[in-house]
């Protein structure tokens, strides 16, 4: 399907002379020492911890990046390519919260586990990722190393890796080679995918900066994604936001290649807007879409695959009609955008405080709808299907149409979630909404659900390394 | 906004072959000896019901009919355009029941008048409507009178009119010209916005052409609209619902123009699928968003405004997540593909069966976002707000920048259904859901609801005309 394009020629070129003002003139700041050194070293003026960017410096850095990169997983076999016309959803990411049913409450590591078998058994979802939820219930310094291994064991699609510190990753790089199969394998073929958000407006800081640089350093791919409610991390119009937005990415991008030219990475998008009378962030808006759609008509200029901000977000407290309407109008136009990934697909709710098992069930329905729905038609002579006419002529119905009975298994999309009962059917079954019906899918799923194989050696590799890791972690 | 295309040059023109082939061959059944008569003069081939029509007669006549129009209202600052770039909205249209909160009863002519006036108060909707629910508690044979005067009463803004038979059709005019100044003022100012389905597949039933030859007959605008569920009223595919869709349209059209040439017409769309398990109609879909978007670039070949089949159509029983996306998915690809009027645009639950007051104000909104949404942003210097980052720099925020200071107002769309209160402040409120919310809210329209003014004379005129008919109609 065609990309839904907005932006006229003189605008896209007005922001691109904006975000090269930013980076030349007021500067991106890298609290970090070797970021610092490194861009020094490439010529370009650093002041404390400021860097002044030439553009065309910037841009040359960015062209060393791949167009196109695949992503590997446990199994060859889930592995996806990221970039071109390739969609690829990531689960939600970092919720200290989970919502099951009216019941809220804090993460613990069993509920990761069961959002990893939700990513896993579901084919909408790409990367059940290692932090769909926060194992509060395990020690906070060596809590990632529970998280990944929970990733790695419970699933083998793709990994997400922590970024939160330089121990996180390192350990995330440590656990994924183990799987597969030694570190320069894993450099080789990367399998981790890792996302460093903006400090916005216009500054890296440390903690994020010591991720970016140990994922670069090992060739894995990184979403670098500045992170702007509009009002609050950004001016309050949207052509001010993407301006900021790329002036922010492509330095950081550009700070990718200078550690490890050609390794993989996504210019990254997260741009909603505040409530004005609150402060609090809103999602689902029309200024957020329109952003995402004018992003992806932008990201494409550079020849880096991009990533839209996020796909079912929402303020919405529970599985209400605001959650879904966010959430769509959220997905919507990351697919007429383009987005080669789409991060928060399944399970956010309440801004992203809370991972919630029936918005899991909903965003997966949406995904379904919206895969099919960005699939073109066929348009071949037997689409036409003249003789079910001349059959059915001007009054009866095609419900027993030679046409129809040769494609009535599969020529409409089959919804999970969606009823279609009478109102008498549907009050004879005890009357469940969506969310009803979403937490009934979800057990269903978890019950479909089998761990996927793996080597009892890698396993306990694996399991060696955790243990060891907390005891040097003091945990 | 650019419209969103996704149809080839090639694959249009096998659509344009294929209803010109359906027309000429299986031809268009019309149960009318008045209609048939027309055909006939006009030169095309009739056997018994059936008229086999001439492609190049039928867009002969097609070009006839006016490429926009005004559409007037009670007031005329109520009035809207039809076609071009503009798009009317107009609210759930025949519903047999209501539900207001959970409960779900027939609907009654206080219903009406209550839907009638959130239609007024809300300027996301243009056309309230007279059929916004069936006034089941007037007698049957006369309520068309009760529900038409209900919408001329209860409102200025522009009206439909019923036509479900000759003798309501008729009325609705009667109704009209008296508010319009007579009947010739009427016919001058075109005031009466109606439908004519067609009794897919390719068939116009006898009632249905008897509203139509009453209103082309006094140049009232026409929707003219296939209703085509996929797999019952039309075959499987999107490529054949397309071209049924063209040839029944155009097919009716052609007789509009017939019947009064430069007599405004809008080529209809009504388009879904069926749930193959069951049978009964599915909305919301991949299907009917793609049919939807195709129709609109099918549309535009013809120099006709064109109508899309729904605004927020969905199968949910209940105002809950499903009838959220379901209703986003009908609305988002209707603004995408240009629509000039959306009916049900607000309102429908229940497939259609349920005119829903919590259901109308979630439609409300979602009008509210989307024409936000399709209204591209400005690029001006200002915009760029770079004064604004020199302001903040590499940390604080723009809560409090002169650039945000100076727009904070009206920088983003205001929700008026939404809530981004945090989980404490919405736990205190009682954890009310969008339904919950939305009931408020249309208790809250009502109170802002004020009966506009209408010369005592004209009322008093009304009154006289819907009791004598009444009379005369034997109830």
């Amino acid at each position: 399907m065609p990309r839904y394009e907005m932006l006229s020629g003189e605008a896209v070129e007005t922001i691109e002379r904006g975000w090269q003002r930013l980076v030349a003139e007021v500067g991106i700041a890298f609290d970090h020492p070797e970021a610092l050194r490194r861009f020094r070293d490439a010529g370009q003026r650093v002041e404390d911890d400021v860097v002044f960017l030439d553009p065309a410096f910037v841009l040359e850095q960015v062209a060393l990046a791949p167009q196109r990169f695949h992503l590997h997983g446990r199994d060859a076999a889930r592995a996806v390519d990221i970039g071109g016309d390739e969609m690829v959803f990531v689960a939600v990411e970092g919720p200290p919260f989970v919502r099951e049913g009216d019941e809220r409450r804090e993460g613990t590591l069993a509920d990761l586990e069961r959002f990893v078998a939700l990513g896993h058994v579901h084919d909408e979802i790409d990367v059940p990722g290692s932090l769909a939820c926060e194992a509060n219930d395990r020690p906070l310094d060596s809590r990632h190393l529970d998280m990944v291994r929970a990733a790695l064991v419970g699933s083998d699609k793709p990994l997400v890796g922590a970024s939160i510190s330089r121990v996180a990753a390192e350990d995330s790089l440590e656990l994924a080679a183990l799987v597969a199969g030694g570190r320069e394998a894993l450099e080789r073929s990367p399998s981790v995918l890792a996302n460093v958000n903006v400090n916005s407006p216009l500054r890296y800081d440390e903690r994020m900066l010591d991720g970016l640089l140990v994922y670069a350093a090992a060739g894995q791919p990184l979403l670098v994604t500045p992170f702007l409610l509009m009002g609050a991390m950004a001016p309050v119009t949207v052509a001010a936001a993407l301006v900021q937005q790329l002036a922010e990415a492509l330095a950081g991008v550009a700070l990718t290649q200078l550690v490890r030219p050609g390794t993989p990475v996504v210019l990254g998008s997260f741009l909603s807007h505040t409530d004005m009378r609150t402060g609090a962030p809103g999602f689902g808006g029309p200024e957020a879409a329109l952003g995402l759609i004018a992003s992806g008509q932008l990201a494409r200029r550079y020849g880096l695959p991009w990533r839209s901000g996020g796909g079912g977000l929402t303020t919405s407290q529970s599985v209400d009609a605001q959650a879904a309407w966010e959430a769509l109008n959220t997905l919507l136009p990351a697919f007429l955008a383009g987005a080669n990934v789409v991060v928060h697909a399944a399970g956010w709710l309440e801004s992203g405080l809370v991972a919630c098992y029936e918005k899991y069930l909903v965003d997966v329905e949406l995904l379904g709808i919206l895969r099919a729905q960005f699939t073109p038609f066929a348009f071949d002579e037997a689409a036409l299907a003249f003789d079910a006419h001349v059959e059915v002529g001007h009054s009866g119905h095609f419900l027993g149409a030679a046409h129809t009975l040769a494609r009535y298994r599969d020529c409409f999309r089959l919804p999970v979630l969606s009823s279609t009962d009478s109102f008498e059917r549907w009050t004879r079954v005890g009357a469940p909404d969506t969310a009803t019906r979403a937490a009934a899918g979800w057990r269903a799923a978890l019950d479909r659900y089998a761990v996927p194989p793996l080597e009892d050696g890698v396993r306990a590799a694996l399991d060696e390394h955790v243990l060891r890791r907390r005891r040097e972690l003091g945990d």
